[in-house]
């Protein structure tokens, strides 16, 4: 497969110096890391908001990074958990004395280097709090987890926790809030076509020309099983009712879709996909609010998408609807 | 090609449906037309903006229509251009007395029917101008136009031109700008992959596994010239030492660029891409002013990139930085 990079060993350097530079400014990149955080961090009385994770899932997660969303964003290197140190030192750059939660999505990995930077800081005397975002119901255990994996539902909690730390929460408040939205949120994907990790050169799965594979993660590991390839009505019908059955969910609530793209997706498509998932949330008496169409969580060049759905209260609706300033969610 | 739709048929209808429906209120659909204008239209004392032309190129146009960028946008089938009826609604939606602002990209059949669709309007007494936009410097002629194609350097036009009638500039300072982007801005594009209409069902050229094409259109036209693939900084050299050479720039002049993705390109890749982009413009001395990275011009899936870059002066850089509220603009 053809990409457009210089050498597999330079993709994460690259790739973290374009993203910076074309932040004109609003990032700045920590020395000797790969961590970005808001150029005017620390930001005095506000709670800080450290999330990272494996690259290839762009723009997740430099790119929640902003006034309302994160402070910080700890890059590894594609599909790989981030160093404890290199946590560690988002941490101490972006905490201004009034705590900093982590957003860690729940990867083996990633649990346990978040986990033990977390360490790192509070030995130093930082008060630190961390949530594992578990919000894919394609499966209970994986590859790469104990539990459901963490996937596209991660940019909710930024959004919302984001929100309460710029509106002056505690950090108390900030990490109940996230709290909030893991417990609320659930998400399922599929692909048509794999992606291909630079270093490895090949597709990290097969699927014939006519089949699709349901229930997909972000990296590219398995889902529940092989379908031919269906409709896009019928494809959306699928995840819906999955995610739906894992959901306490009745008419008229309130609940905040995601129709994410998994990074090789035209637009076209996620559109059309959309149309059907609004119809059909709408035909159930949900009360749609704050949909997001787009690529917000991907996996590399991988074709297919995931459903990402948020019930609502009055609280979440407030937060998710509050502005944020990060480059990949302008809303 | 696996596409995630329902039928070739219902690719144009139901992609119109999905962005209004994504688009939380915002966009209102004009009925028995495939044209979406701002909720608010007509906006009372405001010069309107209206572009549009063959589908395909998610996210324009329709992601340009709100306040500061586009009044509407109206849909033709993929790679088709609207009706001249259809252009001609548009029209009459929008305009508030103030007059209307034709943006179109340079396609024989496009130029054609929004000429024909003003001819209709002027008729009605609407005083209606129109602007081409002709920034791919790859050909001079090509397959669908008399002179160079219409791409990227679009959306710079909308947003210069819009920003400027949200502030309150006459039909003839608007076209002004608009006129003032065109004669600035040059762009050049080329693939890695192709794309395929929905209802052609293969891909409209076809590459060996090693090769890449330099200067392509946005619906698949032939470029300059195949080359085997190459390292992605010698790709942009390539790109950016031809747009140079087409354009008036000296060292210390502030230039906008633009890293367009061609629809399936991942994000990882662009940010490489952007990254020696804005180090090769910088090794020049050109200080880097507004940069944008992503996919804003596409030709469905295809793979591929192109750059665009415009010549900066005190005004556009200023109608630049105005505040746009359209969803694929939100800077």
């Amino acid at each position: 497969m053809k990409k457009l990079i210089n050498s597999c060993e330079c993709v994460l350097e690259e790739m973290i110096e374009g993203t910076l530079k074309a932040s004109d400014g609003a990032l700045r990149r920590l020395s000797s890391t790969n961590v970005l955080v808001r150029a005017d961090a620390p930001v005095k009385g506000k709670v800080a908001l450290v999330s990272g994770g494996g690259s290839g899932h762009e723009p997740a997660h430099a790119g929640y990074v902003g006034a309302g969303m994160l402070d910080a964003a700890v890059c590894g290197e594609v599909f790989t958990s981030p160093t404890p140190d290199q946590v560690y030192q988002a941490i101490k750059a972006v905490d201004s004395g009034s705590g900093t939660l982590l957003i860690v999505k729940n990867y083996t990995g990633d649990v346990m280097n978040f986990e033990m930077a977390k360490g790192l800081a509070a030995a130093e005397g930082i008060d630190v709090e961390m949530v594992v975002v578990n919000d894919d119901v394609a499966v209970e255990d994986s590859s790469f987890t104990a539990g459901r994996r963490g996937i596209c539902g991660t940019v909710l909690v930024h959004k919302c926790a984001g929100a309460k730390a710029d509106m002056g929460g505690s950090l108390a408040e900030v990490k109940a809030v996230a709290e909030k939205v893991i417990a609320g949120v659930r998400s399922m994907g599929m692909a048509t076509e794999p992606s291909v990790v630079p270093a490895n050169g090949k597709p990290n799965f097969t699927l014939a020309d006519d089949e699709i594979e349901i229930g997909i993660g972000i990296h590219g590991e398995p889902g529940t099983h092989r379908e031919k390839i269906k409709s896009a009505d019928a494809t959306v019908d699928e995840l819906l009712g999955i995610i739906l059955a894992d959901m306490d969910l009745r008419a008229d609530d309130e609940v905040a879709p995601i129709l994410n793209g998994m990074g090789g997706t035209p637009l076209m498509e996620l559109d059309i996909l959309y149309n059907h998932l609004h119809d059909a949330l709408e035909a159930k008496g949900f009360k749609v609010v704050h949909p997001l169409v787009g690529n917000y969580m991907t996996s590399i060049e991988m074709k297919g998408f995931s459903i990402t759905l948020l019930k609502l209260d009055e609280e979440l609706k407030e937060l998710l609807g509050y502005k944020s300033y990060a480059p990949a969610m302008r809303v």
